[in-house]
């Protein structure tokens, strides 16, 4: 198996990408290799230092790079041979099983969609993100931006996505669907809330348990929780900057809070497309970019694009 | 000056309605006079094993009380004589210049649309909420809950109302006002999203710097935080549930977070209505029921209400 990187993602590309491409390497030997993509000039000399730790790792070169500002739909077209190009390409000819890239999340996005594409009968892929749970692991909530217009169809698609990531990457039994919303009775919240509650109760495929709030986030109720990417996002991004002040500040030891480090968590993989693909943080230094890597080994290794595929095809 | 409160309301009452009215009432000695609302045979032995202590409190029997579970708008029309009903009746009279209450935040809604009522011009009231910020005090979210689906129009006017009350209120000059969205750049997010944008960027009366994201929540961005009520009352628990866990862990003795305490903060003031109002936590100890007493009084004293009809009278 091969898990692709974007050696030329992220805010300390390329030496935290490479860094973080030789843990990853070293923890995968025997069972995945790690292909990065990059820059000749700028990634072979990174990989030559790390000498015989880098035996696990292909290198494939791309001359261009897509920055963060640029426009995605007009990058990817205008740089052929960039990073992130070239890694769609090794995903869609099947010579890799996940890419994973800290760069240009709209790229990413754009690629995912156009290159990889959706999974037949998925309306839009969205983003998923790992929640820090205060008993257990982890849960996963959908969508955490790529969507911020939602259809109440796209909301139970999006419960339909995360229990299957719940149950196959994070190996959790019926995962329990939560619908985030301001109260817990049946009937609360917007109209897109409503319609998205009354499609949720009678869909065979998932657990719903009904309504959580925003207290409910990180308790017991759900597995999977289920917004609309503007409210997924406002979430996500709140959530991270109470991490960073308590960071800031020396109190983030607990191990509860500790879950919220994304440099053990990886990224964020985009649901419902043919094949696996994670966002990582742009910060993000070499043990994100390891740990993004795992998370890609492990969705490709649980088969969950198949799975999705198989439950969207009826 | 005289700030009524509902002795009837939130889990602990009326004892600790009464032992917070106490506190109100002695730091506002020579300023202000508590009118403490309720049910004779409860309330009175509570107020008189007060002594000397409560003689700056005035009380108001009530003898009916509005559950938490009721349906609101029943429930004032059924209990005419309720602690809630009889308090917008105080208010309404003008024998008090506030009215806060921990209990059923329906009914307080209710009673401040269909008693108080909106000042004319205003859309719909909202659910004011103090934000801690990193650096100065707090800040205000507006709306937390009261209108769970939103016109661009009504966004306008949370900007509004937030300004308002941040200038009145809180004394923060020439307020920043930030849009709630899941980017920084004009166009990002929904269509009421990017409507509202554009109403706020020529809006005369107040200072919009443009869009925030939920990472800017507590930084010094925005002074007043713009959302439809799904959204802000999702943030608003959703931080409630962060401050939750680290009080349970013992790790919020850092001032900022200690800021978090809606004990030290006392509640949700409802802009947009004639008179001022105050919905505090279910869960108010003497402490928080005190802190809203006391925000009641300031919110009287600077004559925000005045300043919001004086406002939207043009």
């Amino acid at each position: 198996m091969k898990i692709a990187l974007d050696a030329m993602g992220g805010d300390f590309a390329p030496k935290a990408a490479v860094d973080g491409a030789v843990l990853a390497a070293e923890q995968l030997d025997g069972q995945a290799t790690i292909v990065v993509i990059g820059q000749e000039e700028a990634v072979r000399p990174l990989l030559d230092a790390h000498g015989e730790r880098a035996r696990n790792i292909e290198f494939v070169p791309a001359t261009q790079v897509i920055a963060m500002g640029e426009h995605p739909t007009k990058a990817l077209q205008q740089k052929p041979d960039s990073s992130i190009a070239v890694g769609y390409k090794l995903l869609h000819g099947s010579d890799v099983e996940a890419f994973c890239s800290a760069g240009s999340t709209g790229a990413m996005l754009v690629g995912a969609i156009f290159s990889v594409k959706p999974v037949p009968g998925v309306m839009r892929p969205a983003i998923a993100n790992l929640v820090p749970k205060l008993k257990g692991e982890y849960g996963v909530m959908v969508d955490a931006g790529a969507n911020a217009e939602c259809k109440p169809e796209m909301l139970e698609q999006f419960a339909e996505l995360g229990s299957l990531y719940a149950q196959y990457v994070l190996g959790i039994d019926r995962p329990k669907v939560g619908l985030m919303n301001l109260g817990e009775e049946e009937g609360k919240g917007t109209a897109l809330l409503q319609a998205a509650y009354n499609l949720l109760k009678v869909n065979p495929h998932i657990h719903f348990i009904g309504n959580i709030e925003g207290r409910d986030m990180f308790n017991e109720k759900a597995d999977v929780i289920v917004c609309d990417g503007y409210t997924g996002n406002v979430i996500l991004k709140l959530s991270e900057s109470f991490y960073d002040i308590m960071h800031e500040k020396g109190i983030h030891k607990d191990p509860f809070f500790h879950k919220f480090d994304y440099e053990g968590v990886g990224g964020s993989p985009i649901l419902g497309i043919n094949d696996n693909v994670i966002i990582g943080h742009g910060v993000s230094g070499p043990k994100a970019i390891c740990s993004m890597l795992m998370q890609g080994f492990q969705m490709a290794k649980s088969g969950i694009a198949d799975q999705i595929k198989d439950t969207f095809k009826s």
